[in-house]
């Protein structure tokens, strides 16, 4: 077992900051994405949490981020607001537009935000919850670098492309879903290598195109998506949405583009939010109840982002902890 | 192997028109269902052609579906067009919302159309396919009696709940999914059963929660999402869009409060509709001709609706056939 260290949520936050001030990122800039990273070591969400702190850094040391990056809204339609990132992180450029966004979709009953020239290493979940926290129905997606085969395919062409989505509940937690349309998410299957496992059935496949249980071939080859062919459907559509509908690059473009210097790849995010009062049914909120009821009335059942509330009532109190080795390599050199 | 009986698609949409006004539907209603069967048989897509018209004129002479319905349009946003369908057929309301729901994303960006109060058997590429040929991408989600387990459990409680999208190539097939949130469609099931044959490993449970692969024992016990618990994550999405959004039933009520005539259960659906033109690229649809591009360019791939159009080229010339027996199901007693 590594050994680890404890820190509060104050720390995580502390620590992400001064990282990201540290390689040149603005105060704007260090703040928003040490915000994501907090929320994502909270919610134990590691994958998303400081361990992505270094990706970020190299990023702006390298100059393939713009750590002084001021977003810039644009309006394009009654219901439809636009957000240039400007090359830097995603989580200024989702933070800014979420007011327009809301705002519209109050306003017009359904709304559209496109996020483009963005670097994004972070889950979906937050900017979904910021309009659920409003009252708001929304939907993510994000596409990513080439790592998943088309269906009936064995060549990476999609990214893990993963899409959220979230149903407000008002007195209890927000119902938020945020999964990949792969099978597994890719760096799953790097820590089964790390740790000489062998990885299951329908993740992926080798580079001749086979079925593969060893994580090493499968990085090699190609991740499979969740659910067959409706799984990569799913993932052509992230990446139609992401992609070419805001004006971004495809999963296969972001590959071609990228700078490999260790951080996030530039790329577009698509969001729609709907105000659930404009769209004939005052009580739909309540109505959902029943459907949460009867979820949980069956044995073994749980609702969708359970694990990350119960995590983040536990972690607010009792912080969170890392790795020794991922603690060292976070403090910055006098 | 059964007798077929051969019909032009000028003769698939006179029976089906005939039968319907037989057993009490109005011109319109009859036209509109007799027109998304035809376009059903034309696709090769048999579960959703003639096969169904028995079933629909069940609900009629039941008194169960209102023939005689004259859908009715609420303008409930700048972006939100409601049609609620008087109880009577879907494919009449979705042609009526059809026009307001382009309207409203060409002038918003994006829109939103909810039906309530429709007796639904339908495809949803028809009313996605409406859309994509107008140049707007389209999204359309509708629940159904329970038949499927939410994650963990093992009681039906979702609706088999397709999702389809649509995205608009110009000259090229629009590409449009079309897809149940359940691992197989439940007829799959049930020919299965007819034809004495096992079904695969996935599709279902036994009524005791045991994964199972006689067809019996699986339409006792529960289909299961695609894809485990992330498709199950999208049947619940679907659950609350075409119901609780909408105002309109979840599965379970739907399942509690039909009448099992042998005909559609009553129901609502949810559209979205996104005006390309109107997101921040106007370029997005030869952008995205690039994915397509790659996706073929890999053997062993096709693009999804590829089968529907195939069958289309042949139909419109050759027509369909269908098995006697339904042939002689579908002539009126003089």
């Amino acid at each position: 077992m590594a050994d680890m260290v404890r820190l509060s949520l104050t720390e995580v936050h502390e620590l992400a900051t001064q990282n990201l001030l540290h390689y040149g990122a603005s105060k704007e800039q260090a703040r928003s994405v040490a915000d994501t990273v907090t929320d994502a070591e909270r919610d134990d969400c590691k994958s998303h949490g400081l361990f992505r702190i270094p990706g970020f850094c190299a990023s702006l040391k390298s100059g393939k981020v713009s750590g002084f990056a001021i977003p810039v809204v644009e309006d394009l339609a009654p219901a439809v607001v636009k957000v240039d990132a400007q090359n830097g992180f995603a989580p200024l450029a989702l933070e800014v537009g979420a007011e327009p966004l809301a705002d519209k979709a109050r306003s017009q009953g359904i709304a559209a935000l496109a996020v483009t020239n963005s670097y994004h290493f972070s889950a979906l979940w937050p900017e979904v919850e910021r309009l659920t926290k409003q009252g708001l129905i929304a939907f993510a997606f994000v596409s990513a670098k080439s790592f998943v085969a088309p269906a009936g395919g064995i060549e990476p062409l999609y990214g893990t492309n993963p899409m959220a989505f979230g149903w407000p509940r008002g007195n209890s937690p927000d119902i938020i879903f945020d999964q990949a349309s792969s099978a597994s998410a890719r760096g799953e299957i790097q820590l089964h290598e790390r740790d000489g496992l062998t990885i299951p059935d329908g993740w992926a496949i080798d580079k001749d195109g086979n079925p593969t249980n060893d994580p090493t071939a499968a990085l090699e080859g190609a991740q499979l998506p969740f659910g067959g062919h409706k799984g990569a459907a799913i993932a052509m559509m992230v990446e139609l949405l992401a992609g070419s509908l805001v004006g971004d690059v495809l999963s296969f473009e972001a590959t071609e583009q990228d700078e490999p210097d260790g951080g996030p790849s530039s790329g577009g995010e698509f969001m729609i939010a709907i105000d659930p009062e404009r769209c004939g049914n005052n009580s739909s909120l309540a109505h959902s109840e029943k459907l949460f009821a009867r979820i949980l009335g069956q044995k073994g059942t749980r609702l969708p982002s359970e694990r990350r509330y119960r995590a983040r009532q536990h972690t607010t109190e009792a912080g969170i902890t890392i790795v020794q080795s991922l603690y060292d390599d976070l403090q910055i050199d006098a």
